[in-house]
């Protein structure tokens, strides 16, 4: 899989999907690793908090590892840190400020040690034997985020990060000269965001959103306003403190996340006025039009602090008639629903509601959209292209993009995770593809749910469950007493006692059969019980339980 | 007004007006002109063909200009060309190949021997005693389009000339490589086209265009295809060969603009399949899936080839119920109505029109819009700015965006013609201004077209005019015969004789009161004519005619 002098890239997360980057690059004994991130499930993986890139590839080639680089801090990109490092020897983590602030945090929050992570900026240069890695400045909707430039044996390699081209940006511009530059010293491959591949245009700047929330804080001095927006958006945050400062206002954080990302930014200094945060005690007791409640929520989901607040479940907020509630935000594909349902019990409220689709520009994607995308392409002018960071579709029109900008249709490459590239004297092909599965992290145990689990759950979640509790003596091959037969999610068992008995009667009836054959084991049982039951049930109820059978035998135990 | 060491730059056309771009750029004893064009004169300039800049600060300082530089062929910047050089002596003019051909046939056109036209390419560098010229490649709508770098003592000057950033262009790319560089070796002054200072966003890419002619052709092939477009977009007629030449359809082309054009790309190598080039008598032969007529009149000039069609007052092309007609254009402001009246007319008739309006992306405009002037504004990354090419609305939207871009408002300057501006030591501050009038050339007549003759015009155009013509003995200071009143545009004379008689009266009374007065002169004479006669026809009639009194002499002759 890996011959001398080839330079190969391995994928490992963030194609087909929105979330968990990661990806290697690695010249015979040496490999570097850009970005880990996380995902976040969708509605379907219930019970799972994150999803991982799955990096037994990593453990795999654990000594060639030399280095980790983050292109910023977001958590599709830098998530995945504290778990990798428990599994994975990483030698040096280099992420620009913020991102560093960030990483530093989540390892503290889970008692993890790490010694070597460094702050790199634009002018860092990091050399290895083989490769030499370089960076340049982009615009996000984080600060500090940027690009890579890989210089291996066989070529250069440029991975733009997360990134629009923000040209009023709040923070500083993204490098054009640098990029520029590059691009005319020649590269072969560049690895590109493909978020927003299927927008046509190009992305609002973001001080076009700073105008709209100025536009409603001038409208609205006197009331309460109330601002859910992502956590991860440090130049909006930025900017409602400006706000604020200037219209006089305090602010009441609700939301860890939140408050983490204020905390670090107010450190890092991205985000001045600290002295204007208060407790929601002392937000209590001023006027409406001095307060402004910075929230989680955007996305209706049902624990943040929005939703508990438009629930009436928040302990220390309540809802005010003539309140302002802005959604700084866009809908993620699959949260319509919730972050409607918030929205109407605000409605129910009373309160004034603004949100993107009522009042253009209260918040703007972070992500290139078409002509940006070219924009990269003619700056960086790679001899290949390989889009990243999106679904398929959006992948593949990110590649059309590339041959209408001149890239021949063989050097655009829509790949999937587990799928790798050869790069061998500035010319790339595809490579083998390697196993590659999602982690999924529930609480804190991390890989151990299989799809199988995921499965059962989604069943549970529909049809609920049915345990068939058998008590037999294995060696006289009896059943001692009449199967117990438990429910849950299944049937009201008060007004079906009825069904239960018929199927006490199946049941008893398999496992009679089963007894009386002398061959048969524990699990032969278990899978015919399953087996008659399930046709059984269905055929009297409509309904596929997940059917649980458990089998004690007196002897054993 | 030219103190040693210092740079100047002077407007002569340009600002507050789209069209008769021309500017100066002096330093001590050499001066540079870039551009010089022609405007075309709006509907109050009646009979007037062109509108120059005032070239009269070239003539006063003619011995220190050392060349003109063209930034591309269209008429708004080398249509004064032949004008010019019948007044002033230009030793080299400097134009990229499409522009020379153009003016090449301007010249020939009327009979101007010029030898001093030269060619430059993105690689040229002009360097003078005091001042050194490069250049980099732009897109617009024409090929061969450059922004122009003049470095000088004082800094360096960067003109954009027409440009917008078309990211999958049908000619080769803007040098976005070279902007960058010139902006990072330090530019004191960007002077940035403005056309389109008031358009959010990004222009559409002329390959879009192309795919939605190709969809009409693609959808029509058995009708006769008729489009109008304008002469200037090589890109466009480019476009229209090619798929001509892919759909089996021969080309007759109408307009004298267009053929100059065509013919020139064809020599160029701009465009090619020259062969399906066919006579107006070969295209009737024909059948209508075999033909597609090119022509003039997307403005719905009353006198271009495609208002003809429509009226049916065409000699060679008669129109047929399923032909099929695009109007591949925009509507410049001012022809919304006779565009309006040429698509009506060819409704009556039965065919089908495709216009902007009704199927998108028929036309692109060729100008930046503002999220391509930022970007330009961030490549160049000037210390001052100084929008040209536009209305002052554009301007002044333009310099704002400067300033969105992180230019100090006060070093944006939005002038008009006849303004300057000083650059010394990488300083700007503005200068004097200078006299600056426009000249209208009216046929072959240059110059000689004051206000006050266009204002005259204007006059007859509403009110007509009416001449009194006295014979008188001056000697003797007699009248001779009663005055003759002869009148145009003002009355239907038969109708009015009364009327005419009291005017008369009127005249005879005024005349003779003048003779009686020996003081009086033939200006006099006439002076009072027009004084009398014009608040009296004002009250009989409620006009204001033009009053033409004329005295006959019997002893001048």
């Amino acid at each position: 899989m890996n011959k001398p002098n080839e330079t190969k890239i391995f994928v490992l997360g963030g194609l087909g999907e929105v979330g968990k980057n990661m990806y290697c690059i690695m010249h015979d004994d040496e490999m570097i690793v850009i970005d880990a991130g996380v995902s976040f499930p969708e509605g379907e993986l219930l019970g799972i908090d994150y999803v991982l890139p799955d990096y037994s590839f990593l453990k795999l080639n654990e000594a060639k590892i030399k280095a980790l680089f983050i292109t910023h801090g977001h958590e599709d990109h830098i998530g995945a840190i504290p778990f990798l490092l428990q599994s994975v020897h990483i030698p040096a983590i280099y992420a620009p400020n913020q991102a560093k602030e960030l990483i530093a945090l989540k390892l503290e929050d889970r008692n993890i040690r790490y010694d070597h992570l460094y702050v790199y900026n634009e002018d860092t240069v990091v050399k290895f034997k083989h490769m030499q890695i370089e960076f340049f400045r982009t615009t996000h909707s984080i600060p500090d985020s940027h690009g890579i430039l890989i210089k291996t044996p066989n070529g250069n390699i440029v991975t733009t990060g997360d990134f629009k081209f923000d040209l009023t940006p709040i923070g500083p511009m993204a490098d054009l000269y640098k990029m520029a530059i590059i691009g005319h010293d020649g590269v072969d491959l560049l690895i590109s965001d493909s978020t927003n591949a299927l927008d046509e245009g190009m992305s609002v700047s973001e001080s076009r959103v700073d105008d709209a929330l100025t536009d409603i804080f001038d409208r609205y001095k006197y009331n309460r306003i109330i601002i859910a927006t992502f956590a991860s958006n440090i130049y909006r945050l930025k900017h409602i403190f400006e706000s604020c400062y200037q219209h006089g206002r305090k602010i009441c954080v609700f939301g860890r996340s939140m408050q983490n990302n204020i905390d670090i930014s107010i450190k890092g200094g991205y985000i001045d006025h600290k002295e204007l945060l208060v407790s929601a005690e002392v937000a209590n007791t001023l006027k409406p039009g001095e307060v402004t409640i910075l929230c989680t929520g955007s996305q209706g989901e049902p624990l943040a602090a929005l939703s508990r607040i438009a629930d009436g479940t928040h302990k220390q907020i309540q809802l005010r008639p003539d309140d302002i509630v802005i959604f700084s935000s866009s809908a993620i594909p699959g949260n319509a629903l919730s972050i409607s349902k918030t929205i109407n019990k605000l409605y129910l409220k009373g309160v004034q509601v603004f949100t993107n689709m009522l009042y253009s520009d209260l918040h703007t994607s972070g992500h290139a959209k078409q002509e940006e995308l070219k924009l990269m392409i003619r700056l960086i002018n790679p001899k290949y292209l390989m889009p990243f960071h999106g679904d398929y579709r959006m992948l593949k029109r990110h590649a059309n993009l590339g041959v209408e900008c001149g890239i021949p249709k063989e050097n655009t490459f829509v790949l999937k995770n587990g799928d790798s590239l050869i790069l061998k004297n500035h010319t790339i092909q595809k490579g083998e593809s390697f196993p590659n599965n999602d982690i999924y992290v529930d609480g804190n145990r991390i890989g151990e749910i299989s799809g199988a689990v995921l499965r059962d759950r989604k069943i549970m979640a529909s049809d609920g469950i049915l345990v068939v509790i058998a008590n037999i003596d294995m060696q006289k091959r009896e059943l001692l007493i009449k199967p117990n037969i438990t429910t849950r999610g299944f049937i009201m068992v008060n007004e079906n006692e009825e069904l239960l008995k018929k199927i006490e009667q199946q049941a008893t009836k398999t496992i009679k059969l089963k007894l009386a054959d002398h061959n048969s084991s524990y699990t032969d049982m278990k899978n015919q019980i399953v087996a008659d039951l399930c046709p059984y049930i269905l055929e009297l109820t409509g309904r596929r339980p997940i059917i649980l059978p458990i089998i004690l035998d007196v002897h054993r135990s």
